[in-house]
């Protein structure tokens, strides 16, 4: 991958990422703040204390209840076991927060139970696989228990007569411990986040209990020798950028054990250094979990579910965790954001600091976040304007498959504005901890939709996924991230992938325009086709909102709605309506919340337009009935698709007034040449701008074409030129 | 109309809406906030300022504009003259707040280029009928131009030279008095809220220009006789509690001509007691809009359009001028919660006395609001529980047909929890000022579906609409409130119809029920038919929500969506599903939000149900797509139709756990005796409740019946009687 500056094109998303902390100007974390501080002076963290007391003492009031292990996920033994662990938690911190001794004897009383039942537990009755656990049906959740529990313990070990200790120690956490590092090696040893959990919690209880093999076995792996263990995880879970291959829902699960963990380590052994290894990687995870987000919800490619926003316990201790390495007042805003800080002396200066002002904006910003361990297996890109509540952000979805829980997608977009999105990624198929929803597990149409390439902003070629829906195949290869680019009035991203299908290469240019006198930047989207063909090419759009014009004259299916196809998603595609657009008809406007969004584009010879809706073949409603449109293309080889997406207008229902309901877009044209395309955009006003796309990505190489009798030049491989105002006297 | 008390029913809705404010209590207004007073202290008017100085200031760099008249709605002159409205209003405003000279130099340059222009026009160029404006292809934009330009005259008018006043008040506002007045009859001696805002502009006009002729036609009507004028729409535009025929929607616009013009008598002929007319009409009035919202947004029937909130000019100016006349501390309370008030000296008052903290919570609660002149045409019932942010809201919509803006829906219902519509109207079919769809006016779905009675959620009889859509018919015969009782476990409402349909009388009964054990109040609702027949009777319920359980076995139309009908609105509806239920299967529960509803009944012999969604025969894309569920009914004559919607559960993502996801009811039964039907609810916990629905409305009559073993006594027309809790040992 290269990047590119040119006078207007800035440097990459390294720069971006770590500008926005130092290492040199890190803080010793304080030791905690003085007794004397009054909660008062700190209304979050007092919130926290009340609410969390409110919980433990709901807790004590039902007793000790730690039964034997028998359902599976949201049944009742698993769920006794969650909220468990989380009163062990809480209940030792408030312990440490209030000294009153009834948290402690709570703590020391549920432990006992465990160390009572744990030695007694074999492998989980309702378990599945082998990767089962002995309180949970699988080994992840027995990690989290322990990563929670042992932390509530260290807040009362010391409290402890010697005979409850050391019963604890030896028959609960030592126990669970081992269990996870000895007869769990089929997580504990693999490069995963599910291994994450498990060593933070295996590293944490060695700590604790003073053991430094346990400590080892975490840091190292099993074997000890580095190739496995939470280091190693350090290193290829995450890209030079601190990316998450999964994506940013998975990504945000996968941060907590890491810090946790870390933490833990600098406390026990600052000599590690463990925030500066790789160039000081998990607070660049940290952040870039914080800039993967619009209004607060993570950007929802790949396996996700929407509601998922930064207000979750692991960007709390996120955030927590983050400032006490950094004292970058710009995670301050993340926790004022939140209302919520982490329950800890961490969570405490945090909300100390809010409290007395010192919050500055979090610097949203456009970036390129290279995906793999090298950084080699295609990129996110993300092109802002403005902040992150009400402005613009574009996603260009470049990366790699990201495992299990990765989508058919690849050179998708998502577009974000006005606090919404526009643009849309179906996320998940999955209604998570919904009983009735297959019990909150991925639903089938998350494999025959919301996996698949048509239910995503991508080429389709012959009515098939990419990789043809193989997850191995997708794995094994990544898009190109060819060039990246952001300036005032211009920024951009082109990628490429020449393996989604056998003889067809792709490749996708994402532009932010200027153009003056319009209200948001225009998006320019050109993906041209390398191919010898013949194929059908479907590039579906999906949106969010009403339709309130369309250009094309209309063949509608009012009454009668045909399946758009039979497999590969498109059996749960509606059809609304066809239509044969012209070079002057070919947009499409519709309204979300007060604003309005005119999709323009460059129809092809022969070319159709489809509107359609997801919810066909769908009898469990298990499916969003969500509208989309589709470009279509048979029997072609060579093609390029171009369009912009424009964002207009005002609806004012306070003042019933609208304003620019209709594109303020006059024209769309394009030019293509041997080394270029061009996309030439005039508005009402009649400012015309041609946004230049070059086939070379050398970012100092300047291009030049003639348009009619305009000259127009630019450097690098996109360019955006103001051309002569459109003489229409 | 009869009203009812038990033991536990409360008192009727004018008690209800009078308790909130007392004539007696009633201030006199101040004469304007002391010239010291800092608008530091009031923040909410000093944004005003600031606003509406921006707004003006731009209108003044702009120059002075009056075009002569050209457009209709949305057109330039058409929307120039309505900013120009404006500015003359708010820059008359500002000069009598600043003092500041340009302000009213301003107002001046305006005013005389309407002098100059007013004598020359004759009736609009784009008038459509005989109501047609000179400035505004019709009347009531002349007349609401004239109320907004006379408030900003009257600011300026004392400053002018004489040459100057007499120019404008002559060649202007007499002019545009006498053409209202005098050569618009057809709207002036209307009883209409059209002619509120005539005889408001021209009663105005009289005061400010010393005219007693023009004041006394405004209030009496051009024939100065009282069958027409101000003070006769006073008398049959609301009802005695202060509901007004169309609905909340044309409430809210209908009421700020009213207040406008009753605030200027107040100030010139205090002798009037303007506000103390038919028991304080207009106040009650004022009350009641703000009654008839939940989470701040218009209940939205009739024809409606779903985003118009509290947030409105006519709320800024009804809380401003009705807390001069009360001092009603709950008036504040809409204020803080608009961040908004009037830019005028009682505007500035409710500021001052918002950031002095006098605010106190809006008594939101259940209330009956009779509908007509006489309160004999029905009535509005308003059940509530909790605060009207997030609690839970019922609206029987039991009222006339409220003229042209009526839809055939009589005894339908609205359910809103959780801040959200749960079971829903669809509104008005039209995107207010969005040119692409039929230049912002209603649209054709207007009739086609959005009136129709299978949109609501009211009995259909052989897929024919309530009175056979026709209006005319529909006006001459409202419903009857038979009972309405408002107690703290038991609320309900009971009306019935007669004339919807020949042969066919239907009696719906409403109630919201507190069950010990749930999370909200149970809704029953029972709805018997008496009819010869044989007739098809469908039942719909539209919701909002994702489903998320499915009790029937279904047939599904996965692939292929067959639509309902041809008519009457059936011709939208496309068939999802089908279903037999049966007494154990019967039951829907969705999602909305973070919350789950389950909609439970007891399904007829041979009844069926439907699940579909609207939006076929659309080839616009006009109609929003949403979902419904209907009950089938064959071939019968006397029916009940008996259900209950249950508010359960919680989803949160913050914590990924989810509770109560499914019902928390285990069993429905309906006992049809020949003087009342009860309805047996069972817990999932073994509570087991009575609903128990006599023929008879008597309040005082006490019922008795034995079902099973048990003996079921109550008082009135509804009762809720505990029963033995269920034995399943």
């Amino acid at each position: 991958m290269k990047r590119f500056s040119d006078g207007r094109i800035l440097a990459c998303a390294i720069a971006v990422v770590t500008s926005v902390f130092s290492l040199a100007a890190m803080a010793t974390p304080q030791s905690g703040p003085g007794a004397g501080q009054s909660e008062s002076a700190a209304p979050l963290f007092a919130a926290e204390i009340a609410r969390s007391k409110a919980f433990v003492t709901e807790m004590m009031r039902e007793g000790v209840n730690v039964p034997v292990p028998k359902d599976t996920g949201g049944g009742y033994t698993h769920e006794q076991h969650k909220r468990n662990y989380r009163a062990i938690y809480e209940a030792g911190r408030l312990y440490r927060l209030t000294g009153e001794k009834a948290y402690a004897d709570f703590v020391r009383d549920v432990l006992i139970a465990y160390a009572q039942l744990y030695p007694r537990l074999g492998p989980h009755p309702a378990r599945s696989n082998q990767q089962y656990g002995r309180l949970f049906w699988q080994n992840l959740n027995d990690a989290v228990w322990l990563v929670y529990a042992i932390q509530g313990y260290e807040e009362i070990r010391g409290e402890l007569q010697d005979a409850e200790r050391q019963r604890i120690d030896t028959d609960l956490f030592r126990s669970a411990a081992r269990f996870l590092s000895e007869e769990s090696l089929a997580t504990f040893d693999r490069i995963h986040n599910h291994a994450t959990w498990s060593t933070a919690g295996v590293g944490m209880t060695g700590y604790v209990l003073g053991d430094q093999d346990l400590v080892q076995r975490a840091l190292l792996g099993s074997k000890l020798d580095g190739n496995a263990g939470f280091l190693r995880q350090m290193d290829l879970l995450f890209s030079p950028d601190g990316y998450y291959t999964e994506g940013p829902y998975y990504q945000r699960y996968a941060l907590l054990p890491f810090l946790l963990f870390a933490d833990a380590i600098e406390s026990n052994e600052p000599k590690r250094k463990i925030f500066e290894r790789r160039d000081g990687i998990l607070l660049k995870a940290l952040y870039t979990t914080i800039q993967l987000t619009y209004a607060g919800h993570f950007f929802a490619f790949n396996d996700a579910i929407k509601d998922k926003s930064l207000n979750t316990e692991e960007l709390y201790q996120g955030v927590a965790i983050g400032y006490e390495q950094t004292n970058d007042p710009a995670l301050l805003s993340i926790a004022r954001q939140q209302r919520r800080v982490a329950l800890s002396d961490a969570g405490r200066r945090v909300a100390i600091d809010v409290a007395r002002g010192l919050s500055k904006d979090f610097p949203f910003q456009s970036l390129l976040l290279r995906d793999g361990p090298e950084g080699q297996d295609g990129a996110v890109v993300v092109l802002r304007r403005g902040d992150s509540e009400s402005g613009q952000a574009l996603v260009a979805k470049n990366t790699s498959q990201g495992m299990g829980h990765g989508h058919f997608d690849k050179l998708s977009w998502q577009y974000f504005d006005n606090g919404a999105e526009i643009l849309t990624d179906y996320g998940a198929a999955r209604f998570l901890n919904i009983e009735a929803k297959a019990g909150g597990r991925y639903l089938p149409e998350n494999e025959s939709w919301a996996k698949q390439s048509i239910a995503h902003n991508t080429l389709v070629v012959d009515g098939v996924s990419h990789f043809n829906g193989d997850a191995l195949a997708a794995q094994a290869h990544a898009p190109r991230q060819l060039a990246y680019g952001n300036a005032a009035n211009l920024s951009f991203s082109v990628a490429r992938i020449d393996s989604a299908y056998a003889g067809v290469t792709f490749t996708r240019t994402l532009a932010m325009v200027g153009i003056e006198g319009l209200d948001a930047p225009v998006v320019a989207d050109l993906l041209r086709i390398q191919s010898a063909g013949p194929h059908r090419y479907d590039l579906p759009l999906h949106y969010q909102g009403h339709l309130t014009r369309t250009g094309p004259v209309l063949k509608s299916y009012a009454a009668v709605r045909p399946v758009l196809g039979s497999d590969h998603g498109y059996q749960h595609i509606w059809m609304d309506a066809e239509a044969s657009p012209t070079a002057t008809d070919a947009f499409l406007t519709w309204q979300l919340n007060d604003r309005f969004y005119t999709w323009r584009w460059v129809p092809q010879a022969g070319s159709q337009l489809i509107l359609g809706e997801s919810g066909a073949n769908d009898p469990s409603f298990n499916l969003r009935r969500e509208p989309m449109l589709i470009h279509r293309l048979n029997a072609a080889g060579n093609a390029v698709f171009a369009g912009i997406l424009e964002t207009h207008g005002n609806d004012d229902p306070e003042l019933e007034q609208t304003v620019a309901s209709d594109s303020q877009i006059r024209s769309l044209s394009l030019v293509s040449r041997a080394d270029a395309d061009v996309l030439i955009i005039e508005t009402l006003g009649g400012r015309r701008v041609a946004v230049a796309v070059s086939r070379e990505t050398d970012a100092k190489r300047t291009h030049g074409l003639v348009v009619g009798d305009e000259n127009i030049r630019w450097t690098g491989p996109v360019g955006s030129v103001v051309l002569r105002p459109a003489d229409r006297s």
